[in-house]
């Protein structure tokens, strides 16, 4: 009889995660009722944001639940389907969680359930036509909304949203300046992704480097990070300059919450503005994301870089991966190839 | 022969401000060249902005110069006009600074030289139809976006822009929180200004008040404050809530920049936004706020509080005032009367 393995959330984060917080079961197969499918994780995703479902505080989605399976995006494959518009052997991005099987019930959770459009890979539909990617396209168009000539600083650049958001302003005529962790991240964003200037934070002093990269000081700050690297860009906004607040991944672990930048009052000198927003706002959208994002990476314009890891035990520790900086582009963990 | 008292900025400050910062020097009249005008100084404006020019950092005005009449908003009366819009014995608003007599030239200056309007009392045209009365009205309107049932809360509520801010949102169908320093204010707010309910930040804890009177935690908080009071706040914004950041009164005096808010992040999660504002950007659409706010005024929907001293020599003890608390609304100072 198979089993369906399952990583539990075993402990609330104190500090950084990992491999402490969650608990290794083995379940029986879940049965499919009237209305639903049950799919088989083929790849899971990770994200930053994840940490914040950990925390038993209100967010944008319920904490998941001490002794819940822990919450995480997925391609998988419809191994049985008690719904019409889903048949065997479909490939489908779902919420598929850390698990082999899963019952998903269409129209519901955080994502739904999509059929992978074809042509289009599980690593591509787990990145840049993604979560990530949109978060990308509609962080950057619509809350940093940049004009040709301007100056775009994107931190976490060499992540899964950064690095599509540096690109992306390229491609509307902007000047783009990362900020990544070390040589090989900062290395990959000037030659691979085309970055005009990078910075190595973990080397380098982030606003001296900025003085020098941006000459004409930033209009829009793609925020990931927060932290002492926000504190750092808002030294060198522009008048009437937009931050994008995407996640602060600097923060996420810290056992008592960081002091916020010193200098916030910087946006009232330069009428900077500060927008937070949340990636699910958008899915009702998302085709246009997919659309654009799909021909710039059939142009070549855009290219995606994925972290692919392997092996149901190593879940826990590829998601803290994220927070240690040793990903470059989306981390995905491959489970299992398809039928 | 009549002379032309001054107080000069003496030395550039150094946590709180007061009258070792300033110097105070006799001088002669000074002499009208062609197109500009000569005032005399009744009425001089006390504002929060005035500690930052003072200060040898780039802003949205340069800085005033060490040996430099030290700047402000005035109330005067035209004493000599070498330019055909001005005659002698006119009341008018422009930036006389710290001094009896001013050479202004009509188009120059931060804020230009108007004539006041009949009616206008040099009061209202220095607190509810100035600098103060337009930053309430453009930054709550254009930044707060204030809709009917929404709950607006506002810092340094008895200011003289905190005070109108409240008021202007009370017609527009909110429901008004102010946080203010002291019983005395408070009572003000609430029995006068009509707020619907007030936190006394000297003697109660503001997060605990601010989520008791906000029920429905804040649609709008209109800032004029920053440091622990923001903090405070940003426990409590509702979804998609608007910081108008006016000012941070909190922190002008501070020797070291003091920590930012540790709890930014709650902007994203309720994609929440914080947008800095400087009212010179509005001042082409002065008319606007100011037939606006007359009528109001007149129909008794709004009222204006004026706290005002005396004496040229109590000038920099009275700019003091504003960041020690002790100013209930617009703190003015009257030097002379007109002729």
């Amino acid at each position: 009889m198979t089993l369906n393995r399952q990583w539990l959330l075993a402990a609330r984060p104190s500090g950084m995660i990992g491999p402490k917080n969650f608990k290794y079961v083995e379940t029986s197969i879940p049965k499919v009722a009237n209305g639903e499918v049950l799919v088989k994780n083929l790849f899971l995703s990770f994200d930053p944001t994840q940490r914040n479902w950990m925390v038993d505080k209100p967010g944008y989605l319920p904490p998941v639940e001490l002794g819940e399976v822990m919450r995480a995006g997925s391609v998988s494959q419809v191994i049985e389907s008690q719904h019409s518009d889903f048949a065997i052997g479909e490939l489908v991005q779902t919420t598929g969680c850390w698990q082999d099987y899963a019952v998903v019930v269409p129209g519901q959770g955080p994502t739904g359930i999509n059929k992978l459009p074809p042509g289009v890979s599980p690593e591509m539909m787990l990145s840049i036509l993604g979560i990530t990617g949109m978060t990308a396209y509609f962080g950057l168009m619509e809350h940093g909304q940049p004009k040709a000539g301007e100056t775009v600083l994107v931190s976490g650049a060499a992540g899964a949203t950064g690095s599509v958001v540096g690109q992306i302003a390229k491609l509307k005529g902007c000047r783009v300046v990362g900020i990544a962790g070390g040589p090989d991240k900062c290395a990959w964003l000037k030659d691979v992704a085309g970055f005009d200037a990078v910075i190595d934070y973990k080397n380098e002093n982030v606003s001296e480097q900025i003085a020098i990269h941006c000459p004409d000081k930033w209009d829009v700050f793609f925020d990931n990070v927060s932290g002492p690297i926000l504190e750092a860009a808002l030294e060198h906004l522009n008048l009437h300059s937009r931050v994008v607040m995407c996640g602060g991944i600097s923060n996420y672990n810290n056992i008592e919450p960081a002091a916020g930048p010193n200098n916030l009052s910087n946006l009232v000198t330069n009428r900077g503005r500060m927008q937070g927003f949340i990636i699910l706002d958008y899915l009702p959208r998302a085709m246009e994301a997919i659309e654009a994002l799909m021909g710039w990476v059939a142009s070549g314009d855009i290219i995606y870089q994925v972290d692919m890891q392997e092996g149901f035990e190593n879940i826990p520790r590829t998601l803290q991966r994220l927070y240690t900086g040793k990903n470059l582009g989306k981390q995905l963990l491959k489970i299992a190839d398809p039928i």
